[in-house]
């Protein structure tokens, strides 16, 4: 057993949802991921407001039917209510004893034999049936750089020498990023933007022509501090609700011309997409690991550093890339496997990224949303976007019949994530997919 | 007259309220600018929710009153509503047809003579004895670097014969921001953060060492875009709303070892302030001035050009920095008048900033917020930043028997700006005022 464990991961569980048994489910009884979602409506029907559910098997549990249909425990009661009217957000703020009371009570109520099992079903609804929405509305949202095999590759592109620059193994870099073009998976717009197209040329706006996107994770903000005070490595650790996927997606050629000297700005703020299932931190408890650096490197300072963090900072959490082409799709094919990498491929843990971003007295509030940066694994095809696989754009990938240097337009990207071990059941974050819509003709 | 101008900006225009008749009050009848505010309450009142105004002379205009106490025409009793409920940003969605058509309305409402004057005398209340909070709460918050001199003397410091770099006239330079440390004036405690005291020493994670102020205008988004659409020139111009100052407090030190390669980020976050009383484009029509380049910089790209931007793009408004030290404090001194620089330093128009933003399909919402960047005077004493006059701190500024680098604990920085031109009756902004706190101490 991990030393995180507790009942509520134990890999003998079984739902009495059955497809949450099966082996490649992402949503077993061991994960229960929280959602929002409105049933599908039929033309002329009015809108429905979103509803917090659970996700288990295939199935979406209804929390707002859940909460009444069902003999709870006077405290699970009173946890269900602001679930129970659709607002994840102030579950979130409840913190980390209220989450782990919510997960221990879905827990007994959707493992095999339970009392609730038969009120309950009542409450399921298919999830290809429902609409899915983001966990909560980011009140800010911020893009870290934690991802160490990223930031070489893309520094070596720039700076042969010097791939690392000297305060990346100090602190988390990182930059604020625009809250409101953060959103689920969908059509994403080609962007249009200034571009240098060639160095002799005055430059250009037009549509990229080097759209990418980033392999990233995306954490979650459950209790956030007030303006002028911080989070040690431990209030960060408890603050943190979950995790989701998250595309960054990017605009190359755009980036280049305009992050000197202030940063990414809008090659990157037309769209970031996550995937709608927001799975706890308790979830992923048995994947934790320890925080090791390489021999050499400088050691965190004290406000970035815990014997937990040492410990169990790190998530083992397999993160893959997948692309299907019109063409695929015309063919009947399936997407194919782009990359490979895993979240321990990050050198900051979550919990150094908010200690780090709350250390300057910044207010963390509910529900805002931080980006780990782009997850790419040690190896040259784990790199976990089209910048890194194509080389800067200058080898293309083969795939099959096809070759892709960036993005063309109706590609369909997506991210998918998982987490197994020896002896502990499989969970999955489920996965983001996006598809390229042509550039809009603004001018 | 200016061709802008329309009857609300005659300067024979007086109000009933006296005191906005005063020559150097910042709210004369021709400024009109929206707040939100509440009466302070005595100790064991209950907190009242923020109410919407207007600054007249030294009084507020409570708009919840006015609604109800004063015959208006039918359309403004409708544009009064959302007003009369505290929601400001409701009334900047509703576009420049609705601003102008009430900015007309309170016009001739508060000027002599007028009918609904003996009503509305009811609805004043002193400003000194009301509390104000930002006028809306901004979804996001962005920083440009449109002042030109910053940008040069900046670049200068770090890159002595290439200061300013070739994107720079091509495109409005700028940054996400953090949200969700904005707020009005007041106490700002000096941040912690990582600093690199050496180049030999390891960083260290200790006070800011380097605390700074930007002087800048808040560009206030009225009207926002759906993802994936843009907002032409025209369009940026009617979606403003109009401007605050904004002061982006910056601890240098921190900012030179965390900035690279993706630009400031907890160096900005701790907080960033504004003054309290929006101050509309169209009460700024008569100040607004040709956009002029420099003869042989590039022409803008079509994107960020048009006729009404060439013919009045730029904003005359004068802009100081004061400062007030501990010890001015204690011997009853006034404050001194560090900078004065003016928004014609920016070399980018607010609209330029506004469309570019949304140039990549970026969706703008109503109350989103754009600092211009730090308003510099083109000579070495208009800075508008201690960055800037104390040259990057090795030159100390002379202030009586004090000098400064860069602020201290209990120093109370002061913005304010103004508009003045011939024949036209002066406005002003107002100001935002922060003191500095002491450090927390942390860890």
């Amino acid at each position: 057993m991990h030393p995180l464990s507790d009942a509520t991961h134990h890999p003998q569980l079984r739902s009495w949802v059955v497809s949450a048994n099966l082996p490649d489910s992402d949503f077993p009884v061991q994960n229960l991921p929280l959602g929002r979602f409105k049933p599908r409506t039929q033309q002329g029907q009015a809108e429905q407001p979103w509803r917090v559910g659970v996700a288990i098997g295939d199935e979406v549990l209804d929390l707002a039917l859940a909460a009444h249909q069902c003999p709870w425990p006077d405290d699970v009661v009173d946890l269900l209510k602001p679930l129970a009217h659709g607002d994840l957000a102030a579950h979130l703020a409840q913190g980390p004893t209220a989450w782990r009371r919510l997960r221990q009570a879905l827990s007994v109520a959707l493992s095999e034999g339970s009392v609730e099992g038969p009120f309950l079903e009542l409450c399921l609804r298919p999830q290809k049936l429902v609409l899915m929405s983001l966990p909560c509305v980011p009140r800010d949202y911020t893009d870290f750089y934690a991802g160490i095999h990223h930031a070489t590759t893309v520094g070596k592109l720039m700076r042969p020498d010097n791939p690392l620059l000297p305060n990346y193994k100090w602190l988390p870099i990182g930059y604020h990023g625009r809250a409101s073009s953060v959103g689920l998976g969908g059509p994403v717009r080609r962007p249009c933007g200034q571009v240098k197209v060639s160095a002799d040329t005055p430059p250009i706006y037009a549509p990229t022509r080097r759209l990418d996107y980033e392999l990233e994770l995306g954490l979650w903000v459950g209790v956030g501090n007030p303006q002028g005070s911080n989070l040690d490595m431990a209030a960060a650790e408890d603050n943190l609700y979950g995790v989701t996927l998250l595309n960054d997606w990017s605009a190359r050629d755009m980036q280049s011309w305009e992050y000197q000297p202030l940063g990414p700005f809008l090659a990157k703020s037309f769209a970031t997409s996550v995937s709608p299932w927001l799975v706890s931190m308790d979830a992923l408890a048995p994947f934790r690991r320890p925080c090791v650096r390489p021999e050499g490197d400088p050691k965190p300072l004290p406000y970035l550093d815990s014997s937990f963090n040492r410990a169990h900072g790190a998530i083992d959490i397999t993160l893959q890339v997948w692309l299907l082409t019109p063409r695929m799709r015309e063919l009947g094919h399936k997407p194919v496997k782009l990359s490979q990498s895993n979240a321990l491929d990050a050198y900051w843990s979550p919990a150094q990224l908010l200690a780090h971003h709350a250390s300057n007295g910044c207010n963390m509030a509910t529900g805002d949303l931080l980006g780990t940066g782009t997850l790419s694994g040690p190896m040259p095809e784990q790199g976990g976007s089209l910048l890194e696989l194509s080389q800067g754009g200058r080898q293309p990938l083969v795939l099959g019949a096809e070759t892709r240097t960036f993005l063309e337009d109706g590609d369909t990207v997506i991210l998918r994530a998982f987490c197994e071990a020896p002896g502990t059941a499989r969970i999955g974050l489920g996965q983001v997919a996006g598809t390229v819509l042509p550039a809009a003709v603004f001018v």
